[in-house]
């Protein structure tokens, strides 16, 4: 089969590999329908996720159709249409029994980390019966592949955590698609303001089209005086960082209300400075969080219902075949004003 | 009258100055039976609390009896036994229906802070209905000067934040007076394993005693390495920060198990570096508070029916006219073994 | 002034009575603008409410214009524009500092029922600090009356005590001011399924506007069967009981899902019969509560940020001096199409 | 193997069966080494649960030794020592990914029920993996038993759903087996006080040893008058409903508070009237749960941290072989002050 392979910073590949096996009795494979890029796949490319070895295929989103399955699989057989979760939950562990599928002791995000990944004709998919879900009949894929990663980040790891309530102030820094992504599931919550910054005009402009009551781009105006303005100079109940660099948090320090939660999504790579010095007695809380995909289900329902709409992510479409000009649409996504692309084999 | 006033950084005398007069119809004002030393009174001494300014009384805590009230008081009358919150709260203010008395728009701490405090013969207190609370007949007055600030400090911004649950593993870092409220306090939910961290030996014996199950000097082993051991290389559910170093804040940050909760007690004065790149996928929460005293109705009820003995704090006695004598002892809490001194009027 | 009074069961007029004076220096006087009439009214005037007394003036929503002010009103003044609460809340006992106002010690549902209420020139509110909100500047007046009573009613008993949540499946059960009321603020969590069910169909076409999902006329078809149809079998996750009759009751039970929530608004007169030999191994959760009108803030800001367009509650308009024309079209509320009234001063 | 098999209302008997075999891979065999009876094995005996036929071996508690594993059981090998939930939950269906185990689409309480159960010399476990709990070595069986069914119903069914704070008044009516581990458990969060209603003057002795703080023997006192008086007029913050009746529901609707939660455990064979017209408006809670066992983890860690002694529920001892006579002995508990027996093998 065909795959996008990993060969160390900088390089990757569109190349033959033998198509995956069941390796244990808790195996499918999966023939992948739709797949898509993540910004965590740049990270990988450029060398910043040191699990990643040379020669994995990459990817852990996608949507598909079960080939084969491993004798102790109930829940699915071949030919089901199934979404894949970026996580993968051996459902038997204490943290999976907590809900805290991100850190399952078998599982967690090893999709196109520690096993080969989704971006690929096929892919094996271990606890399948604790790591898929079923895709009900009619549904639309494209939407449903935004379902197995950026989704569930930007409403587990910002909305829930944040801890968003009727009438709420919330800002969230960084419109790319996992602030987004937080963007339109915040909306199940109705705050009464939410403000996007950033630094992109036309993510910003997406950003209002998706329901934003305000935008602010920091390059143009300070964003922590035009925060408090908008909010009587109280600051934000809930600040949703979806960046990832020490100055994006320290802006959320500097606008969240006494009694607020700065929620975190952003991947850091260094240390952030956190003003304790004013903080200590603000009755503040920050959270962190790898996404559970827990809220899977919950999402399932928003889409069916009409609630959510996914499709809004979607930019651009690329065959499967043609994933390395994907990459390079996803990798220039200001340029290309890209947000999510679909691969479709 | 007499009281403890504050003359700048590193002075302090106890002298003759006027009786307070009600200025407001919500203020009463008490005559102070029993006050005590708070750590924050060191720190203003220190020059370290730029809002208490030269001329202040000092003191934040106590139990007395109210010897007048204003006409908009409903719920006390002269003669009254009350104990005396460290925050005051107009009941009236978006945070005070909250719940967050500590931002109290009129109120929130200013006792020994904004206006004069209680280690003095007599004090105003503004919003007396919702400040103060009636002192059962037949209660030991120094068990109830420990609910003034310490036991609700502990409590609320350590145990409360803290989410503490049957069965966890709980470290405090720090055990001075406010770590061991904490230490008490935990008790009411019952962790299965409570580690207690500091450099004085003498204080660690003390936490033994009040019941934690491990005892770490950090001068002498390396808490990191021994909090692993104890918690099966796991970490802990609970860290309870109780100093307001960044260098006891980074121990909580080395310590914490995924899942779990970073409590903040104490009063910091400098930034402290946050390890986002590893505690980004963490799904860790980091709290800050300032006591709101929201508890103290609850507390009671635990002191009450003996399931908290508050009085275990309590090392030194004075009389309210030694004030100098026992802020010696208090200042010198590691060389006398104090906690904390009770003054008598 | 003029004022509707209360002369025994099925006996009302609109008579000459003396303007109330202050009495406690908690006080307010407030000049009516607009207020409204409830079911709770009409249940009065039917004798059912025990407590309201021959002589009481009914009454206790509305807005208006402060007139004058007890010696301890800090936070309004004459001239202040002020929606009142339906709950009187002293600010200052037990349950008024838990958030649980409906049950102040010195207040509760008073107005219209204990003390002389709203559908007058002019009331005196008692704990006005507590128990007022001030009026923003611009804002529609007629949709503020719809938060004295009517949406926290709906959005406290039916939609948080039922923790709804998005994705949820919920069966309102009853489409009166009420159950609408809570059809409007169940949409703030995003739930996937929202049925009505009622006996008349225009109400239901009205709910359909409101955002029902789906509607039932239980008189021309079995509810039961076609929720169990509309939720795959399942029952709903929410069901919210807005009419009070053991039948209504009865229905909540027959529809709940396993692990569901059950939440009470309706006034009842009699027991209903709790099927605790089916529901007691069904994890599920009933709750009952009088308005604490805790949510008022919450409410106010989604109604400022058109989140929540209450005048959609509206159907009819008088002038204050037309009451008993209001009184006949609002009890007559099938045939009249009508939801809630406006009266006007 | 001998196994004790239910032969219809009144029938029962020791006798050869045999072997249970694995039949899905999710399966284990399990030596048993000990069990115990529960209150609803002696329901089934006397035909009040229809679920179960003619045939079936009974018993859902125990602990023992794995013999044999099904080729898809990951988490456990032959030797292991295993505690057995009487839950089994198939940690993949929707309930399951709630936690709520009770009601898992494939599971559920199924052992001695719709499957053979633990009252015999081996039994077979489906889904092993996800419900069956690791004994820690050097743990006392005996104290372990007491985890599989009786502690968490008291538990969950009680104390967590009752929501009991620190400083709450707590009654619990029922001392049997069910609300004397109520009792234990309850005490994990500190209430102020537990009163504890039976008619059984031996079983309130054994309430006053575990910790209640008062006993009322309702068949001679007036128990709602009692509660009342001690909680000064205000009723009880939690009721925890332990017996089953509708005289026993009735007394906990009448002494809970206003705001208060009332948590069913009991067994109902009948409907119960409920006073929605008295409870309507006092914002209280009831709820129902068959134990999901989600807290075994955490009673695990309270057993091994020697903060709860399950041993204490137990009173008698047998031999497995000698089960007839257990039962004799159970089934008269009152007579034999009989709590929990063991049976070990």
């Amino acid at each position: 089969m065909k795959a996008l392979v990993y060969h160390g910073p900088g390089k990757k590949s569109w190349e033959e590999r033998p198509r995956p096996v069941i390796k244990d009795p808790a195996d499918v494979i999966v023939r992948i329908s739709k797949t898509t890029i993540c910004g965590t796949d740049l990270h990988i490319l450029k060398g910043d996720v040191p699990t990643v070895t040379e020669g994995r295929i990459l990817g852990h989103e996608g949507v598909g159709v079960i080939e084969e399955t491993g004798s102790g699989v109930s829940g699915f057989k071949k030919g089901d249409q199934v979404l894949i979760s970026c996580i993968t939950s051996c459902g038997k562990c204490t943290y999976c029994k907590k809900g805290m599928y991100s850190h399952c002791e078998n599982g967690g995000w090893i999709l196109g980390n520690l096993i080969d990944g989704t971006q690929a004709e096929y892919v094996r998919i271990p606890y399948a019966d604790t790591s898929l879900y079923p895709v009900p009949p009619g549904s639309d894929e494209e939407a449903l592949v935004m379902l197995s990663d950026i989704l569930p980040t930007g409403f587990e790891c910002g909305v829930l955590n944040g801890q968003v309530k009727p009438g709420d102030a919330v800002a969230i820094v960084g419109a790319g698609p996992v602030g987004l992504a937080a963007l339109l599931t915040v909306q199940f919550y109705t705050p009464a303001v939410i403000i996007m910054i950033d630094m992109d005009d036309n993510r910003l402009s997406t950003a209002k089209v998706f329901g934003a009551s305000n935008i602010i781009n920091s390059k143009q105006e300070d964003p922590v005086k035009r925060v408090l303005e908008l909010t009587g100079q109280k600051g934000v109940d809930v600040a949703i960082e979806a960046v990832g660099t020490p100055a994006t948090f320290g802006l959320c320090e500097s606008i969240i209300a006494p009694g607020g939660r700065i929620a975190n999504i952003g991947v850091h790579g260094k240390p952030v400075e956190l003003h304790m010095e004013t903080l200590w007695d603000r009755n503040i809380t920050i959270t962190t969080r790898l996404v559970d995909t827990v809220t899977t289900p919950m999402l399932f329902k928003t889409v069916l219902s009409h609630k959510l709409n996914p499709k809004q992510l979607i930019t651009h479409r690329f065959k499967l075949g043609d994933i390395l000009k994907a990459y390079d649409t996803f990798g220039n996504a200001a340029k290309e004003h890209a947000l999510k692309v679909i691969l479709e084999q």
